[in-house]
């Protein structure tokens, strides 16, 4: 079978550079979209001209230029999106240039996280981006264009190296918050691997209108599990300090934007377990089950590189 | 000879990540110099990640922090400094923790531009970066500190991938702007080569409290050929607009601060040649004359990325 082509938009940001990566491994003729509103961003600049040099092609659109997102579109056979989370509704301008092109086999909607599906009791402001992706999966259904919404779960980068902690990417040297008794299920991936499955299932029919969930067996841990690890790699032991759910979400208030949102993330992830509390119905397909030959990253082996 | 001990500080910025690839390339034991404040910045948290997993040590030290500058300088034998442009003057910090330190045998403070000692006329707002590098080089020299200033002329990326165009990184499709008879000899450099160059000096006695200037002779070139060597590449002749040096000067006028800054450092290279209209004194040394065994990039090849 012929590859698919593969448009990624939003290839310079964190998760699309791996989208990328991941459709030049799998041999997919792949096209990465360039604004012309780049200027003098030198390091996007530069990705996007080594994407180039590793076999990708570059198509110049702008999302404020209808036709030049119809003719982009026209190119490929499968879109995915990986649209920086700070304004998911721009992905509109995108669903109506694949509706008018008429020719996508597959699109994939920027996502990667938790399955927006499952979070309309999500907590404010942090909501907004399951809203807005509901609303974008509401336009892609209303359009009938083939798609698979991915849920990966927690990066490990963002839940991992960081033991869990906020407003931290490594992890902590003395002491460790443990949100509620820290024996709640998460599940997390290495971002790379989620590049890997998203792209093995773009041309897979069991993905077809369906929610692909990446859920590798090893990495559903609790954070407890995860610390654990950390201690068994480092030979240092952390001084845990519980803390309840309302004192956590209390410690959000008033703080910046970003820190609240990222509050209620977590709340939903470590202490509802919304990441787990759930079966994979009949319009879910699970990752690792799908494409056991892909060897994901296991935690401990991610830890290592904060030693 | 045992290979000197590298500290890089802002390892990773567009000219610090070079440095620490340089240095680890060349064989130092390097050292990337890590700030507590870097929080949820997660391309930067990678970055230095994957300089670890090639080997690189991560030094802990903030800048406010003046003790743990002091104890991160006395690990090493050379620091390499590429702080951010923005504000030159923090490196007065460093200065005197080095200073404190005594035991550094090399400093390259952040330039690697023109020559600010040539630059006393230049023009605002862009002047800024020039006083500010004096200022440091004072610092550097009350001080006794070993040093070397690493003049690297215009980096490639900012100049020869854009023809030279302003507010721009890749080539223009149609037209290009001619810089007054577009004759003026400018000296352009491959910002990897300039990590190399920069590493290969630090040990070098011909360096020491000299200023390396990089001058390849083959990229010694006007912006007229430059725009022959893209037009030569890529099949297609562009339309020449020239434009008096009056005339750009008054375009800058009520722009943003960012694009005032590059006409002014545009107007000394294109029209003034601030690049080539000295000779090297006894102050100085030639890169490419130390070291003729690096390849450095010609820019015939550099432009083969943008086709």
């Amino acid at each position: 079978m012929e590859k698919s082509r593969v448009l990624v938009v939003g290839g310079t940001g964190f998760v699309g550079r791996r989208m990328v990566r991941a459709s030049l491994a799998e041999g997919h003729p792949t096209f990465v979209l360039t604004r012309p509103e780049l200027g003098l961003a030198v390091d996007k600049v530069q990705m996007l001209l080594s994407f180039k040099a590793q076999g990708a092609r570059l198509l110049e659109a702008s999302l404020d230029d209808h036709r030049s997102l119809v003719a982009a579109v026209r190119q490929v056979d499968v879109v995915v999106s990986a649209m920086s989370g700070y304004d998911l509704l721009q992905q509109l301008k995108l669903v109506e240039a694949i509706k008018e092109a008429g020719n996508i086999k597959r699109f994939i909607p920027s996502e990667f996280g938790m399955d927006p599906a499952m979070m309309g009791h999500a907590i404010e402001p942090g909501r907004i981006t399951f809203d807005q992706k509901m609303v974008i999966r509401r336009a892609i259904e209303d359009a009938n264009i083939p798609h698979t919404y991915v849920s990966a779960n927690s990066f490990a980068c963002f839940f991992v190296g960081n033991l869990g902690q906020m407003r931290t990417l490594v992890p902590p040297k003395e002491k460790v918050l443990i949100y509620g008794d820290g024996n709640t299920k998460a599940i997390f991936i290495d971002e790379d691997d989620a590049g890997t499955y998203t792209i093995k299932s773009i041309d897979d029919p069991r993905t077809l209108n369906r929610t692909l969930y990446i859920r590798p067996k090893e990495n559903i841990l609790t954070q407890k599990e995860v610390i654990a690890k950390w201690e068994n790699l480092s030979g240092k032991v952390l001084e845990k300090i519980p803390i309840t759910g309302e004192e956590f979400l209390a410690s959000g208030e008033g703080t910046d934007y970003i820190n609240q949102v990222g509050v209620g993330h977590f709340y939903h992830i470590y202490y509802e377990g919304c990441l787990t509390n759930f079966e994979i119905g009949e319009n879910g397909a699970e990752a690792t089950l799908l494409y056991p030959e892909v060897e994901y990253t296991r935690m401990d082996e991610y830890l290592k590189r904060y030693l």
